[in-house]
């Protein structure tokens, strides 16, 4: 075989064979096929597309490139799941373990916010002591011991991924689907488990603003899975707001911590209530929608999803005493509250651009370099449709300082749109697939 | 300006600036723009295409990534040719000195063969002494001289083309037309030559097999060069058969110190004297066609082209005495004659397949490192449409030894292919442009 070839071939459109993609990307790996040839296929594949069987081996190659997480007992059930990205999108962290206490197992690898979007690593790391780099022994051990780890990906999991993706980031070639597919599910299931359920975020603030798009990503990351033989399902939920009552690190995980205590904004209870459930009946735990609810029900409201939270803290060397004893939890220097000019309705949140704000306050990273400040972000007061007096507080506004709070207070009015007339909230779940 | 942006832009079908292809190739060469983003770029040029004034900015950059010949009489007209390669195509030999003999100078770069096709220095370089390797002062001062020289390109000669063209080879980026168009241009107006005539082959022995192909990139090539401020012309010009009588590097100069002479085939003659009165027309040396006609018609006779390039040779050190002394030119170890096994008419030369067979005979190149044998080669007694009687001599096989004669008899046996009707001769001159 050759690489001039294969690329060739992808350039005019064909079908790579398995064994294509073997070679290639085994060949890449050992420096036989060079970076600047790995370049020009990805350039080709990102205009010529790949088909789902195609894109499956392509997973295949690149999950096989390193080491997969393999648990001793095949009886349990190991599920993970993953979010495009969104704002205040602390879903994982209270899903985790909430899954975990009704008997599945979860072996979830996360990563950190890149873009105006925030990463579960970078929340999880403002509770102290917490430790996002296990060993893949410590990972494997956790996910047996706690039923829940998360954490993120170790060196030897999906080496062809983290190659890959140093090449696409400098080459224009990120906002490929099947490459995209590659990369997310070669890295999910390197971590072990035998199903996958997609939150694929959808509006301003998600990376698809289109329903359209949403479904393209969903359909394929689903036709991929399904390809490669493993269980898996999306769902599309709206990403028009930001989710739950915060955006920022240290103020998402303590609304985490209060969801799991049964303090929680009706938006993030249902996204997380709807993901849950598919991750019970993908695990086969639970055979239908409504009993697999009642169980979720009944385990967060006994507290076991909340234990579980704290055994699977305990296990990653964390301490979660500054959220739950009171007083201690530590604040931003500023907060101002941002008041509504006008009396109306909340009408438009420019989603990303508030992502955008909260990563300009320091909250996330513009690059990887980049350390991220854990008590900047933003609490919002009101979500689209509600009614406001004048005067009356939307969001607060935890900054660095007074001048940062005062500067980035002024750029949220922008942000947050208001009107008189009534609206009508966008649906929460948009799309089941699979 | 930002690489990644310009390969985004390229990539979704964008018509990138001057600016920031300048910026690109510049920061290339200066390795700021890494191998693997320039492939990248590369792919997505082939993949999306380029128009004619934006390759025209692609080609300026490449030129003016290095030294450009001026001349420092800029009365007198510059003129060159290129052809697209084809087999027995030894034009250059004869035009040169012809047009040069009319008061054309002929800065001419060519290159060597590679693929099916022969290359004009593998020719030249059968001449005894002959230095195809001139300095870039040596090139200029030859051109003032004697009226035409003919050598390689030099390295301080756009030296982006070269770089790039490295890229191509090993990503399968090598057949696009806007980059075919960059790197021909490019090369040749580093050369100093203020107008242009192309001779784009077409038919079964060259690269463009078909009409369209070869009028897609005939006016790619002249659209181009006139989007730059050049003068430049095509003509589509036949591939289905040998041109002239031999193709082999010693045949080849022997039949053009003939054709000098005054001996010379009816085709070779009709596409040699097409292409100089084209760049006759060009140089405005002569202003209609028939008069051109005439004016060459009287220099070949009077012997004057003849003697510009017994003046060339001699200023590139070159000795033509084995070519014109009878009995001394040396001829290849073993010649067999390969006759006619039927009556009829020559229907089909295989002319691609004849141009590999000289390669492996060891009269071509199969890498760049190859050296190749003068002697080795091939004489066409026939062409399309004559009448043959069987037994009939058709071709002359001119081999290193016996076996390889016997060899390559039995193959050139399927590459002739006879039938028992007339044919008629495809037309030579296809079409003219610009």
């Amino acid at each position: 075989m050759n690489a001039v070839e294969i690329i060739a071939r992808k350039r005019d459109g064909a079908k790579l064979s398995r064994d294509e993609i073997a070679f290639f990307i085994n060949s890449f790996l050992k420096n036989d096929v060079k970076d600047y040839q790995m370049s020009a296929l990805l350039m080709a594949i990102y205009l010529k597309g790949m088909d789902f069987e195609e894109t499956g081996w392509l997973t295949d190659v690149m999950l096989n490139s390193g080491k997969i997480v393999s648990f001793p007992k095949p009886d349990n059930v190991y599920a993970d799941k993953h979010s495009t990205g969104g704002i205040g999108d602390k879903v994982s962290l209270i899903l985790a373990p909430w899954v975990a206490s009704c008997g599945v197992r979860v072996p979830m690898l996360s990563g950190r916010g890149l873009g105006h979007t925030g990463g579960t690593l970078d929340k999880l790391e403002s509770i102290p002591g917490y430790k996002t780099n296990l060993t893949l022994e410590e990972f494997k051990a956790g996910v047996e011991k706690v039923g829940c780890v998360i954490s993120g990906q170790t060196p030897e999991m999906a080496p062809a991924d983290r190659a890959m993706y140093a090449l696409r980031d400098v080459t224009a070639t990120v906002e490929s689907i099947p490459l995209i597919c590659g990369s997310i599910l070669s890295k999910k299931f390197a971590a072990g488990p035998t199903g996958l359920v997609f939150d694929v975020k959808c509006g301003n603030g998600a990376f698809m603003k289109t329903i359209e798009s949403a479904l393209q990503l969903a359909n394929n990351l689903v036709g991929v899975g399904q390809a490669m033989g493993k269980r898996v399902r999306a769902l599309i939920t709206d990403m028009n707001q930001p989710l739950g009552r915060t955006a920022g690190n240290l103020l998402e995980v303590k609304e985490s911590v209060d969801a799991l205590n049964g303090d929680c904004s009706p938006d993030l209870y249902s996204v997380t209530m709807e993901l849950c459930i598919e991750m019970l009946l993908l695990s086969g735990v639970s055979h239908d929608r409504e009993s697999s609810r009642d169980f979720l029900e009944k385990k967060l409201l006994d507290g076991s999803a909340y234990r579980k939270f704290e055994k699977m803290v305990e296990y990653q060397g964390g301490n979660l005493s500054v959220f739950i004893e009171d007083g201690r939890l530590p604040r931003a220097p500023a907060v101002k509250v941002h008041e509504s000019p006008i009396s109306g309705y909340v009408q438009r949140f420019e989603t990303e651009a508030i992502g955008r704000l909260i990563v300009d306050m320091g909250g996330g990273r513009k690059t990887k370099e980049d350390t991220v400040d854990p008590l900047v972000g933003l609490v919002f007061l009101k979500s689209l449709g509600d009614r406001v007096s004048v005067n009356e507080p939307l969001a607060e506004v935890h900054a660095r300082d007074q001048a940062q709070a005062d500067f980035f207070t002024e750029r949220l009015d922008k942000l947050i749109q208001l009107g008189p007339e009534p609206m009508q909230p966008p649906e929460l779940i948009k799309k089941r697939i699979g």
